[in-house]
């Protein structure tokens, strides 16, 4: 059921994003022995896969919802995407930011027409105040990464890739909310070959590894991570689709990331964030694994400080 | 008959090359007040457009010529791009670099199988260090910029453009030691439609924009411009060329470049060098000339050392 419903989703959602290029490196592939194809989120509109599956999120409301408009907490990729798929179709979206959000992500928000309202930094404040505004106001609250149809949009990417590629013999994708490991293991289950799902997570943020383990939803007691877009936690929408078809968890150190990273800008000449080369560190650091394989590599976004790159 | 030589060479190089892809965004069409199609040459192989011209000299030798190998000097792109077209057609490639070059350009030679031999950081010296070589190996001498193969090959990547978009109502390049410049202006005058043909230069390595109105090559007294590909002179093979079909040269300053390739950074997201950049600056600056117009920007490559992006 879920196949059919991603290729509605992609279907649905085809006029308002991107379909975003597979580039390759012979150098990478030298240093890692396998062929890699990364899919390259970071040309989605406003940046980032997030766009996918805020747009289907929004599509799937009824026209009385729409009008009333939607709510959601973030900080980080999230808000401008709701905001931009929200302004594209006409829909009013209102974004609950921490209070110490750095003003290029407000000004991101604000290009998009996106409302912003702020709270304490802290996660029951964003939660709090979202609900509070949901309520008051009679509009609908999107998960990040916790909502089906967000999944099933964040899909698209892994599916885009296997219509691509339709032999690749590994996916790969980065995990923080679970939203695109959850979408990309749904895609590579019903759209590959036997296809392996792996997610690549920093040490410093690992509660999807360490969740597979127990079984049960774990939670960071920090998130010291360069990969911003990493440090949030499961939910219990997309935890279980990861526990039914992730094969496994690569943790890296920071050291790697910023290493993958790297290699990215110098090799592919693209600027992706550091929560993207999580998934390439993960595959240098198990590379014995995955020799002479084909993989695909989601990279998630580009939206990163330029001030502030790590070499 | 250039025409015809044009696609001769198009047809010669491309087992070896890559069709660079061709990228637009929305943010910068909105800032520029015209539609931009940048042609990504910071995606051709070794990063960089003289990979084009660089092959199609080495193709263009005898069986003779090819076993006795070619020289040039170079301590940039063009230093790479000869190492590898060599390298990829079993020929051996001699770079005169500085003695003052920096090691990571000497490692990009190396790991193309070019031999380096060192010199003192003159003109003169580098001249008289390949002339030496070449006499006493009887090697083909390829110069960078200045070879009007090379500027065939380089004519190729506008020959691309404007098979993807044959409406471009305005093309401009990057110059420097014009050999791309030149190539550009040949394929935009004989594939485009009565195509505007122009050139962006540093204020501080203004030697083109002077040559043209003189009409006689000048050099620059320093170069002290960012964009380090930018700092050579214009020689007698490819300035007839540019006086023949060049509109106009527009000049930047370099707080101008570095605000444009942070727009390519942030906006594209792709990994550009500065020389790249300096065509994006003149569109903008000029852009009150431009309104509405369909415009191709060359993005001559992407090798820059991360370590020293100045923003």
């Amino acid at each position: 059921m879920d196949k059919q419903v991603i290729l509605e989703t992609h279907e649905r959602i085809q006029p308002y994003i991107h379909h975003t290029p597979v580039l390759t490196s012979q150098g990478i592939n030298a240093i890692v022995g396998a062929r890699l194809f990364f899919k390259c989120e970071n040309f989605q509109k406003m940046g980032a896969f997030k766009m996918r599956g805020a747009t289907n999120a929004i599509l799937q409301l009824t026209q009385e919802q729409r009008d009333r408009g939607v709510v959601t907490h973030s900080s980080g990729n999230f808000a401008q995407a709701l905001s931009l798929a929200a302004k594209s179709l006409g829909v009013t979206a209102h974004i609950v930011m921490p209070e110490n959000a750095p003003q290029v992500k407000k000004d991101a928000v604000l290009s998009y027409n996106g409302l912003i309202t702020e709270c304490e930094s802290t996660p029951e404040a964003r939660e709090a105040v979202s609900q509070r505004i949901a309520d008051s106001n009679g509009l609908t609250f999107v998960h990040p990464s916790n909502d089906i149809d967000v999944i099933h949009g964040n899909a698209t990417a892994c599916l885009e890739l296997l219509e691509d590629y339709p032999d690749l013999e590994v996916v790969i994708a980065p995990v923080g909310g679970g939203g695109l490991l959850a979408g990309t293991a749904l895609a590579a289950h019903h759209f590959g070959q036997h296809c392996k799902i792996l997610g690549g997570e920093p040490f410093e943020a690992d509660d999807a590894y360490r969740s597979l383990l127990s079984g049960t939803i774990e939670t960071n007691a920090s998130t010291r991570t360069i990969a911003d877009g990493l440090r949030t936690h499961l939910g219990d929408i997309n935890f279980p689709i990861l526990k039914k078809h992730v094969d496994s968890i690569i943790r890296v150190e920071e050291h790697d990331i910023i290493e993958a990273m790297r290699l990215i800008y110098q090799r592919l000449k693209i600027v992706v964030e550091p929560s993207s080369a999580v998934a390439l560190a993960a595959i240098i650091k198990q590379k014995a694994d995955y020799k002479n394989h084909t993989i695909g590599v989601i990279l998630s976004g580009g939206n990163v400080d330029l001030k502030a790159l790590p070499f």
